[in-house]
């Protein structure tokens, strides 16, 4: 049985149309035959999934595999479980899930902490945890020991993170926190090493002052690629730019690591037929970079 | 003029999406560029190939080809009516027709009855014989010299069936079966070396006490491939599993078989730019494999 | 930084389905990898250009490009528009605008008329000058220092047009003709020894008998495709033909260079990332065919 077949990624987009940026990375990351298919739904994804996995012979199905994408983290998690639910036994093919970026941005995120602070056991104030990306952070920071102290304007929201992240993570270190003045904000900071902004586009979360006024801050991530940003006064161009004895990082800062997080997952999908990247697949990847 | 044009196939599926099985299967048969088309129709297929055929020269237009297929098998051959129409004189390109995989289906299925049985004058009967697989079936048979039994829960369907086919194959032996009742089919089966059955996904079409008592059986071949099956008692992977002294097929089991004319098939395209490729001309190249 | 990347040209097509045409001129052009969407609009052209531009480094970027395309040539410029302003500093890749081949096909006519006729100061009248591709011709007219009879059915609208390549070429020599009828075409005729045809499919626009009593004429080119053409007596296939003292072109007749033209631009795309491709630029390379 040819172990050569060429590199095939099947692109399932949730969008109408399938995302050109996860194209050519998957290019760059070597594959050779792109199947790209925008409007994928849980409902239709099962005969396309057909296609991958009834095609070639066991022994060649690492060279077959699926990249979930779109901008819907919820419809691409959606589309992944139905993935799943439609592998059986060896007839499945490897399969990275990375919609809107959010796990490989929020690798990075904690990469770039990693690389200024011990996680474990450090205060970490997550803001805009509740979104695809926060949640993520949160996770990931979780796992690897950090206090996470998870932030949203409304407490039970920033809650229901904790929630969700002490089921995945046992022994998750985790509190929440309300943010919705700047006062509650800079309550939250105090005694925090790294804040890791995940808003939405526009939305300013932590003010230069607020920012400037905590103590013991060493690391602060703007995931915000739109200006204005999250954390104001950190430029989306930052990459371990010391302002104030801290050191920012802006969303392009963060880039560099997670356009080769996104490559060597990409390299990864082909090695084997039965992986599941997701974030924490994604996150150990960067220990090797 | 160069002969060594890259390999491009355009894929043209009657469905929104276009197939990833076909496409999978094309480029592990060599196609180098494959151009893929979802939503098409007899109305909208006219410009595709007119891009197919007016952009190499006449040399070169062996290294494009035309692949049309979709779950709907009247509308992937409503298509391929269009696209002959579209060509003239030496602008033309080959073409394979395999919508819902009934044309290498029926041929493959064919194969291996023909490994246990000489077709000519062996007496077959053709379970659902009134769907695509099945017209392909009979027709396929009745071209080898077998005496076709189609059969059908209508009397008038299955003698429609006979009628067509006898009009394509000068000299067809065919007789027409109503089997709406175990008894019906029980009566039709008697003394057929072959039986077929190409129904529809989760259609018993055949007991296994029906099979059972049939003298003279040597194959049973079900092309269904979602349980339950067609012929009760044939597992979709059998292929030439001995079941009580009869050779049995399954869908899967017939799937090695229908891979390889598939591939052989795309593979052909590119030899010459004037080859149309329908269930007649797919048999054929199952002879050198 | 890798100056090997693959090729990669996003085909950004204002029809529902990309053009197949446009497809295999760009994989004969040297194209590695095509990414190929439909039914884009100036609305949605962002997020497919920031793809291209944010996922190659600066010195990477030659190797990814753009071509605009479709059947709506208005369309098509106003995505290319679109394009200019997501680009900014020096994330930005080079673009070839040619939707429903009107760019190359207007390059080609006039490089045609340059093969018998030194354009400086020749007379040239342009029929149906006010559509996508008369305008182009009329445009590229004027720069060679020709001077141009743009001529409409309707006088202001072929005004119009002499105002637009005013504007865009100083020093243009331009006058307005309307052509409603047989009399009007042949006064407008005289004295020219080019007349180019770049009407509708199917119009007639100037009489066997009015193109044998114009005194003077040396080129005749027809470029409507499908018959009945544009300059009754010359005949689609038609290069160089000569009836009557005329140097005749077809539509066809035109299309090796057309052809040439095309996989010229496209190759030149990936020389540097800063190119955009329009009317002109494509004609300068018509020089070096």
């Amino acid at each position: 049985m040819s172990m050569n077949k060429p590199k095939i990624l099947l692109q399932l987009d949730t969008d109408a149309q399938p995302s050109v940026f996860d194209g050519v990375v998957a290019i760059d990351a070597g594959v050779e035959h792109l199947l790209r298919h925008g409007g994928i739904t849980a409902a239709n994804v099962r005969e396309r999934v057909h296609g991958a996995i009834f095609t070639r012979g066991p022994a060649e199905l690492r060279s077959t595999a699926i990249f979930v994408g779109g901008s819907d983290v919820a419809a691409g998690e959606a589309v992944l479980a139905e993935i799943r639910k439609t592998f059986f036994g060896p007839l499945r093919v490897s399969v990275l899930l990375d919609p809107n970026g959010a796990n490989t941005t929020a690798a990075a995120a904690v990469w770039a902490a990693a690389k200024h602070v011990a996680l474990a056991d450090a205060q970490v104030l997550v803001l805009a945890a509740t979104g695809p990306v926060g949640q993520r952070v949160a996770r990931l920071l979780a796992r690897q020991g950090a206090v996470v102290r998870a932030a949203s304007r409304s407490a039970s929201r920033a809650q229901a993170v904790c929630d969700a992240v002490a089921r995945q993570v046992p022994g998750a270190k985790l509190s929440a926190h309300a943010c919705a003045s700047a006062s509650e904000t800079e309550a939250s900071l105090q005694g925090a090493e790294v804040v890791i902004a995940a808003g939405a586009a526009g939305v300013e979360l932590l003010s230069e002052h607020s920012r400037l006024a905590a103590d013991g801050l060493k690391v602060a991530i703007d995931l915000n690629a739109v200006p204005p940003g999250g954390l104001a006064g950190v430029d989306v161009l930052d990459r371990a730019k010391d302002r104030q004895g801290v050191a920012c990082y802006g969303a392009i800062g963060v880039g560099a690591t997670k356009m080769k997080l996104h490559k060597s997952a990409i390299a990864r999908l082909f090695e084997t037929n039965d992986r599941i990247l997701d974030a924490e697949e994604i996150f150990e990847l960067g220990a090797a970079l």
